[in-house]
């Protein structure tokens, strides 16, 4: 579909909004993206978010349609699964795909350690690098006239000098606390929430050996399940782990508000990871130089407004890190937003339609990314989950087009989450009927366990 | 319990930041009331806010505690109930109050009409008569510094110049889309949520009669309930009455798209109002005139920043209008702070104990007029709810101590606004059971019904 060629602000030079710069530029527009923070190839890396993203199918169609998969490629470590760690140290493995599929980049299904500021740079080169393409580092968004009906004004601070800017399509792809989604809260009927989840976070390195191995399992995302909180650890390519313990702010006997002092941090990892505590020699140095962060969830709508202006990415829809797709459900918005402009020709519509696709999408994961800590906390650690679990995995090998568990929907497949989350809810019930045979435990690799499953499910879709 | 004596800086002069500068000079404390718009005074109405309000208990007992109940009773019009107007004509009488009663004025248990901008200078003018309070008008909240510890820097515009100040403690009072929340939303775990209603209002004003009477029973609020959406009027001291069509924005047959021109606007009075039409003559020049406008929900949490700054009023709860409570609630909030200020030295204390108390009881009048919406336009026209209605209104008249409504809960008491909700769900599930009778339209006044509906009240308070 043509469109005339016109001149793009891109706010927030992130993951999403350098992405989809690149993408708008394939089309022949002409963009500018506005990035607060300065140039990092100067400094430091950009920003102080975690270290590494897990990244899965949707972020990589994403990129692949930017043409960057090879790229990135060379640049992401394939995890296969989740390794749980009790108290006693003994660990349990559990596979995210399925076996004998080859998975996006033939590493299995799996999804993909990244480094943040890697990938960031990489993308933002790669816009750079095209042509029409330009970044302006050290602006920020200061002000942006809605008002106008012909094209947008935009003003950022830049060295402490107003510089104004005009454009015909505006993208706040500008994070959390997006100053694009700030003007457009003070627009009438704009619905806007955010709300911090009762936990915080902590950041603890794990380095590497000497001679650069890791120290742990590095194909697996490493969990310690302890009902109210959880230790997590994602491997780097360079052989450290980043490990993020997250766990309640205050209100609890285990909560940051008691884990005052060296002593006390010492005895919640003797306590409750005494597996690990050998492998953080720096346990308290990181714990006094690191802050304890919160989390914070976004929602909104409209995601667009009018023909000239939409958000995409965390400006949309923050999300809390535990399903791995805050990055992902980012770089769909990007897909969906370049599919809508190869068919339709109106703005006006490819704007409205794209709130309409992606706002249920945005609010489902949302809402399983919630779910999913508690599933990684406590459920991982419970044998009674880890046995439906299994159950499931089966039903999926031997019914691979009818069986596909919620984790695999969300992660290795591009339905919208919206419709992942209510097939997993029908899944769901279904399991639960399963798992109150009370002879479950002797019979759960049965054909007449799994054709009673089957039974259900297909009744369910002649309903 | 004693205060040192401060510097209060009260962000926003309308209903309630007037009332609590008056409150807390009365206290000893020096006052400085910052608001937004011209001195009325010298101008028009306050605001382009809804013109008149209802006044109730809650409301009357703040306005008494700053010494100012008999000034207002002078320009309150008492409101004993509620007109229903049906298509054909017929109308039915509700009256809000139990008879007998002699209510807050001596008017009998009813709610009061008052002019909001006669109010809002009332009390204004009462508060910059009063020692130690000064209010500057035209000055629009730029900027509150929340990192000292000392004090709270606040920077306003006033004629275009930045005006800095410094206060020890903060009281955004500056409504719905208040500057002080603002600045409190961009700290760490700040929970904030804003939600416009589907539905929006257009308001007519129905003139006086030549002689300067009513042209409907003025101690009324008349409904004309639709289903979807509604009309109502309440009269206003000078013989008018203010007409307010609620309805949704789009989307239905009945909806504020589909009325676009004089014809369609016309026809829809001619089909659901045509007892009103005939006393509308300006009719269209009002509807052409008067914005359609939207109708906001805010929520937040926690209502206080440290021990210096707070939000009361619409700044922290604003609600949708239809149970007649939103001054009455921002009213209350000034006379919990003023008691605690009674009782507790330490304001760390204090403004905790606020959002402890405050939070749980704004949230509640929040979803109470969100379901009063539903009751208006939809249940005071149905045979079934009235009955149930003249049931409860019995059982209150044989058992004052026992069976309270929730609307005379919410309206005619102190009791907060979460326990009136969750004593009116008790009685809500009685009184399905109740209604659930086949012979109900028979029996509904005898013994039987009266006492089965105390037993199970009482078997619920001994559970």
């Amino acid at each position: 579909m043509k469109h005339v060629k016109e001149h793009f602000a891109v706010v927030g030079g992130g993951l999403v909004g350098s992405l989809w710069a690149l993408m708008a530029a394939r089309r022949g527009h002409q963009v500018d993206i506005y990035e607060r923070r300065d140039d990092p190839r100067k400094g430091s890396a950009l920003g102080g978010r975690s270290i590494n993203l897990a990244l899965s199918d949707r972020g990589w169609r994403a990129l692949e349609k930017a043409g960057m998969l090879d790229k990135v490629r060379e640049i992401a470590m394939p995890i296969q699964g989740r390794l749980m760690h009790a108290v006693d140290g003994h660990t349990t493995f559990q596979r995210y795909g399925q076996e004998g599929q080859p998975g996006v980049l033939g590493d299995g299904q799996c999804i993909y350690s990244v480094s943040r500021a890697g990938l960031n740079r990489m993308l933002i080169e790669a816009a750079e690098g095209h042509e029409g393409v330009q970044v302006h580092f050290g602006h920020k968004c200061a002000d942006v006239d809605l008002r106008r009906q012909d094209a947008v004004g935009l003003t950022f601070e830049h060295g402490g000098e107003p510089v104004n800017v005009e454009a015909d399509r505006v993208f706040g792809t500008d994070g959390a606390f997006s100053a694009v989604r700030d003007r457009m809260m003070r627009t009438d009927r704009f619905d806007y929430e955010q709300k911090y989840l009762a936990h915080g976070y902590k950041e603890i390195e794990m380095k590497a050996n000497a001679d650069g191995s890791f120290k742990m399992r590095e194909d697996a995302l490493h969990i310690w399940p302890r009902g109210n909180f959880m230790l997590m650890a994602l491997p780097n390519p360079n052989g450290t782990f980043t490990c993020t313990l997250f766990a309640p702010f205050e209100g609890h006997d285990e909560s940051f508000e008691n884990w005052g002092d060296d002593a006390a941090v010492t005895a919640l990892f003797q306590r409750q990871f005494p597996d690990v505590l050998p492998l953080l020699p720096n346990l308290l140095d990181d714990w006094n130089d690191h802050p304890t962060s919160s989390l914070v969830m976004v929602r909104c709508e409209p995601w667009h407004r009018g023909e000239r202006v939409c958000l995409m990415g965390d400006a949309a829809h923050a999300i809390v890190p535990f399903y791995g797709q805050g990055m992902n459900s980012g770089m769909e918005d990007c897909t969906v937003l370049d599919d809508l402009l190869d068919s339709e020709p109106d703005w006006g519509t490819v704007m409205s339609e794209y709130t309409r696709l992606r706002k249920p999408a945005g609010d489902a994961i949302l809402e399983l990314a919630l779910r999913n800590y508690v599933e990684m906390r406590d459920l991982t650690g419970d044998p009674r989950f880890l046995l439906q679990k299994k159950i499931e995995a089966r039903l999926q090998q031997r019914y691979p087009d009818e069986w596909l568990p919620l984790y695999s929907q969300v992660t290795f497949s591009h339905t919208p989450y919206h419709e992942a989350l209510a097939a997993g809810a029908a899944q769901d019930a279904i399991m639960h009927e399963v798992m109150d045979r009370p002879d479950i435990e002797a019979v759960w690799d049965s054909e007449e366990v799994a054709e009673a499953a089957m039974a259900k499910l297909r009744a369910l879709h002649h309903a």
